[in-house]
């Protein structure tokens, strides 16, 4: 029996072989194992365009862990940290410095406006305080893509040290270090790259990571010294998830083998795609202009038919073989559907004809918005 | 091809049976993974006899993870550790402690020695400043067990809430709520419950986990808004390692099918014996006097023969298909051969008769430690 297929921001549909990966026990401390971890993190510096400036060192747990041993490790006791936020992840970002006791501020723009660079150039003009700078690149609560290249250009030419939060692009869309200058981009194991869940990491400037020794607020997300421990004797400080390592070491090689970042990034722009245009044909329509929307997860406004009920839609696509994220956005009335994920084409339009067919089921003929919920235009 | 056998303090051999149930993906947010959690943080509230008073919260990450989650939600910002060491572990917590800032004591013994009750009784009543007390139940550092009931007598007596690192014994040493009162036992994934590692938990009073909300250091290691978030939604705040959770799910299955804590450390205490008594038959000694000795992992002195070199007996032993410990001790010379994980006596007399072999052709007769080796006698 196939398993549903997840359309979802992730944990998301992986490949047989990478699960089949995690058919084996591996002694942390062994040989064979440090070699696959040292593989593991020159194959993610090489993603990022980075050998010659930065270290990849992941943490276990989730994304987030990811993202606070960053911001805990590389933010003195006595710095402030300038979030760009539209939407949970930047959000997140600041409650994450906030929970550890330093200094954070942000700028906030809605979840459909992608974060100003103009406005980043101005807060740092007015605020000398500000000593580091953070934002999300695919924000996942819409999907939308923001402007990092200018974003970290206004970094750059401030002297200020820029955390990406890469968690949903990492891999699908191109982020180098020769043309966007960051200090630390942290994504997961279980996004774009396709594996399983159960550790996060950051590629980080080395000088800078060097420099930060003894900053963090946890023994456990000190991204320091799990770094100073790995380069020591390739081991991992904690136990280290084995089993989600192997795999990942084989989703690894299936991404080089799709033809790395621009392979991977083909192939959800074309889910992306087919499912945007179906969705449309059958009147949905977007919180995000096109323009604006990362080939990762895609926001439909909720239809004004009254007979959609969300709750009965999900369940209906779920025994179909299709979980679409159950969860809403704030602002707007809406749901989300993933493109990422070991899927292709034909699973895109397996999801449209489920879609299609539990409409009929609801009653629904059209899933255009009501009018008010159609976005107000943003400026750029 | 049979993988190596671990007989390490883990990650250790699991079934495969285990390793199979993560051969599905499954969406973090769905009701059926939702009753899967449920299932597991049910389960093991139970193994702990602790369903009417404690919950479970289960954290993403190594089991150290848990235990600093643990330390940083209960201690509070102004209150004071007092930490019984006589290994790493017990040093791990003071470190834990250290790091997020808070006040922290200790109270140590040798590696062979076990943590002393009275001693525990004496610092609480001339150090009124001490709010909380932590303990290792076996410190996998040497593999002795610590009177973790008598630690528990003296806390209660003396009103400090308790939290217990059951790390290594958890589901194979009774250690139920109704006869030892604790606050917080922690454990992990992968040690005696024979799951993949990729998070810990802990088993707290539900009362000192409410009373603890907004302490924490960390957002990701909050271990009371992880818990309101399990509690609200069924969901985890953030990505959970969902195949691992899987594995864990049929883990404890197979501990329930195996005879539950009796069964599991029937079969350990069985591992052990016939590892001690093969080992002694070949000249070992071990570090830890038998009546203090965890059936966990077990510390070995360095023979005497000059011919006998660790790294070799380690590389032969691991081409025979047998990983032992390859980490070393702080105060004896010392090497450690774990008993836990999916391994019977077959596999261990398997193991024997590779060291044995191993022993041979490096030309050394005995395992016979030299005399300046044998541990000092110690008091209780």
């Amino acid at each position: 029996m196939q398993d549903p297929w997840l359309l979802t921001p992730g944990p998301l549909t992986t490949s047989m072989s990478v699960k089949q990966a995690m058919l084996r026990d591996w002694g942390s401390r062994d040989s064979e194992f440090i070699a696959l971890n040292r593989r593991i993190r020159n194959r993610l510096v090489a993603i990022a365009g980075a050998n010659r400036t930065h270290v990849c060192v992941p943490v276990q747990g989730s994304g987030t862990f990811a993202v606070e041993a960053t911001i805990g490790t590389l933010l003195p006791r006595d710095g402030r940290l300038l979030v760009l936020v539209n939407g949970a992840y930047g959000t997140r970002m600041v409650r994450i410095t906030q929970v550890m006791g330093r200094s954070v501020t942000s700028i906030e723009t809605a979840e459909n406006v992608p974060v100003s660079p103009s406005a980043l150039a101005d807060a740092l003009a007015a605020d000398p305080t500000i000593t580091h700078v953070a934002v999300v690149h695919c924000e996942t609560t819409s999907g939308i893509l923001n402007p990092v290249s200018e974003v970290a250009a206004v970094c750059e030419q401030a002297g200020k040290p820029l955390i990406i939060d890469a968690m949903s692009s990492f891999g699908a869309l191109p982020l180098d270090a020769a043309h966007v200058p960051f200090t630390a981009v942290v994504a997961s194991s279980n996004k774009c790259l396709e594996g399983a869940p159960g550790f996060g990491y950051a590629i980080v400037r080395q000088d800078a990571l060097e420099a930060a020794r003894g900053k963090a607020h946890s023994l456990s997300l000190d991204l320091e010294d799990q770094w100073r421990g790995l380069e020591s004797s390739g081991q991992w400080r904690f136990t280290p998830p084995t089993h989600v390592l192997a795999a990942f070491d084989r989703a690894l090689t299936e991404h080089e083998d799709g033809g790395g970042v621009a392979g991977r990034g083909a192939r959800y722009r074309r889910n992306h795609q087919v499912l945007v245009d179906g969705m449309a044909e059958l009147g949905f329509e977007t919180l995000v202009p096109r323009a604006l929307q990362a080939p990762i997860i895609v926001t439909f406004l909720m239809p004004a038919d009254p007979r959609f009920v969300f709750e009965t839609f999900y369940d209906a696509l779920r025994q179909k073989g299709f979980i679409i994220y159950p969860g809403k956005l704030t602002i707007a009335n809406s749901f989300r559907i993933g493109c990422i994920g070991r899927l292709g084409e034909a699973e895109m339009r397996g999801a449209l004809a489920a879609i299609r067919e539990t409409m009929a089921e609801m009653g629904v003929s059209s899933g255009a918005p009501a009018p008010s919920l159609t976005p107000v235009p943003t400026g750029t």
